[in-house]
């Protein structure tokens, strides 16, 4: 499959999913992208007879079929009416992402009174991802897997977990890794993802993130805060492996030193959830069953009350992840979907344990008819700081 | 002035813009942060009776006067009942940057047909910045002032620009940059800003930024694209200088080794262009006639076609900058408004020349009753990398 086949696949489900008389005009980056393999400033129109044409102001420069310039959006109508198609009567907006003003300025435009909702048909048919998709997920785990190979030799005594996060940084970014981090959503602002040492792991985060972090500043409480990184406390390093648009979401526990015996019995309970869930998730699962599986297992360890934080819990074991670091499906309670072939999630059972710091791992997996196939690669256990 | 009076102050001359049946209910970050100096998943309410109330789901643990913890939005009306506070007959919210679906729940939840636009009134408050705000953007932009100073003693020779981008965002990380890139609108992506050499620096580019570049993958294009750093090339450096949730804006150049004379010439004319703004512009001064300025002084030394891209023109020569890298005043043609004292504005003439790069240079200014207070101090002239 080349990209140019899968853009014409992307097209064909998203027209199969309009009414003849309704059309889809797309305006955020991460869908365009998603349906034209570029960036620009404009909007992609597709409608159930699945045209497509692309009407932008910006890059300069494109000269291919199906791309016209265009000043202002409230020349499109006209501009169909010019190619003999019929001005749709239903318009469906990223109303779940788009500003209220650039929806009501394009449902004037076409003479519409308020938009339909194409963020979730976008949603929908982006959490089934094509062969083609996989194959970039598993190229930026492969990256994001070599580069936390390489944080054991990053470390030098004495050094802060802020220090230390920007040498990771540096690494993924000398690897290759774009640095974006897009998000579904206004619940999320981020850098590159987080490393979180020690108690910090555990500070209630105003974001809709596993485990937080108080952040170098209140502008930004995210992630490493200045904690010194002393023998005897956990370094989870959850950074953004955005290798090619497509992110792998892969979470690693380090130590500085040797941690504290339970830390280690609570890494272990994150390897068992992510063995259960490997057993039986497939094609079909239910999502909430997931969920329940990964906090009974938990919770037999005696481990509820430090699953997925202490002070403030998420309520969630994974996600799907793609173009955007929050896809569908949620992997959470009431979730009566089930996994569907060409779902990839991200899964991270993680354990806040007082005075050491978060211990677990987070691994991507593609959902086959029959199981899961793990993208994320890198070593499973606790890796020690320096070695 | 403390921040805490600093906060007050902002509540204040917010409600005073409010009719006394009016209400704004902020939900994005960046103005959350402005009104609260905290990052929350949740609303601030302000009337036109001076009320602020903060309702929120995350994070938990906040234990403070006039912050309510909610699960959804729906709870608010009957909360501000029961705290005797009149339910707004109109609300205003965030229309320009809050998604369609959260505009429409939260006025349903109400009783409001439609909301008025709150953006409009933020972007005209946060334009005009308080001595307090203006001492973090001083205290940004000396930061940035002393990374850029370091940035020669990174380059190696045979580096390619994306290697010399991840050496300057290391230094930059390490000096406190706090990465993230707040912008305004959905016209603009990024990660940490960008360094574009030689000839990417005029490759058009589909965002909102004076000069592009390819980028290193379709899904990002802006900024280094794996350009080798050969002898005769221009650097500019246009990297985040957000220390404190208030971003600096200032660009460098720098050689690799020496330019031909004409690049040089061109720097000139950008620094002639800081010099002639910088002469007349003070409280009072129209947008439009500093851009007219510009272009003029451009024009007259035969770069008119070379100034802000040749490929593609950026129609504007600087834009208020503050907890958004695009902020208001923008200095564009037809812009009649006039600067006001407390604006903060980045100046950036940049010119491109074919087979070397950009040239010019960027400063921040704060605009005061007798003139602009220049708040970037790096040297101006291009800097030789390796030197």
């Amino acid at each position: 499959m080349t990209l140019q086949e899968d853009l014409k696949q992307r097209t064909r489900r998203l027209a199969a999913m309009l009414e003849e008389a309704e059309a889809a005009v797309i305006a955020t980056p991460v869908n365009i992208f998603y349906l034209t393999g570029r960036i620009i400033n404009g909007y992609v129109y597709i409608d159930g007879s699945a045209n497509r044409l692309v009407f932008l102001r910006r890059p300069l420069g494109i000269n291919e079929t199906g791309y016209h310039y265009i000043r202002k959006v409230e020349q499109i109508p006209d501009l169909l009416r010019e190619y003999g198609i019929r001005v749709p009567e239903k318009l469906l907006l990223e109303t779940d992402e788009l500003p209220y003003n650039d929806c009501m300025r394009i449902c004037k435009a076409f003479g519409c009174e308020k938009p339909g909702n194409a963020t979730k048909a976008l949603r929908s048919l982006r959490s089934i991802k094509s062969g083609y998709e996989i194959g970039l997920l598993r190229q930026s785990a492969k990256f994001q897997s070599e580069a936390l190979a390489e944080i054991p030799a990053l470390f030098k005594p004495g050094m802060t977990d802020h220090e230390l996060c920007v040498e990771c940084e540096r690494l993924f970014r000398m690897k290759g890794c774009l640095g974006l981090f897009r998000t579904y959503g206004t619940d999320m602002e981020g850098f590159m993802g987080s490393l979180l040492a020690g108690d910090n792991a555990d500070t209630p985060s105003p974001y809709d993130f596993a485990l937080g972090g108080a952040g170098m500043h209140p502008s930004l409480p995210l992630g490493d805060n200045g904690t010194a990184l002393r023998e005897g406390i956990a370094v989870m390093v959850d950074i953004n492996g955005n290798f090619n648009g497509y992110i792998a979401d892969q979470s690693r526990t380090f130590s500085v030193g040797r941690l504290p015996d339970e830390a280690y019995r609570a890494h272990e309970v994150s390897l068992s959830i992510h063995h259960s869930i490997s057993e039986i998730a497939k094609e079909g699962t239910v999502c909430e069953d997931l969920y329940a599986l990964a906090l009974d297992i938990a919770e037999k360890n005696g481990l509820k009350d430090r699953f997925m934080g202490h002070r403030q819990q998420a309520k969630f074991v994974g996600h799907g992840i793609g173009l955007q670091i929050n896809e569908l499906p949620v992997l959470c309670a009431k979730n009566t979907s089930c996994l569907q072939q060409g779902n990839v999630i991200a899964i991270e059972p993680k354990f806040i344990i007082d005075g050491v710091g978060a211990v677990g791992i987070e691994n991507s997996y593609a959902v086959n008819a029959d199981g899961l196939e793990k993208l994320t690669t890198a070593e499973e256990n606790i890796l020690q700081l320096g070695r």
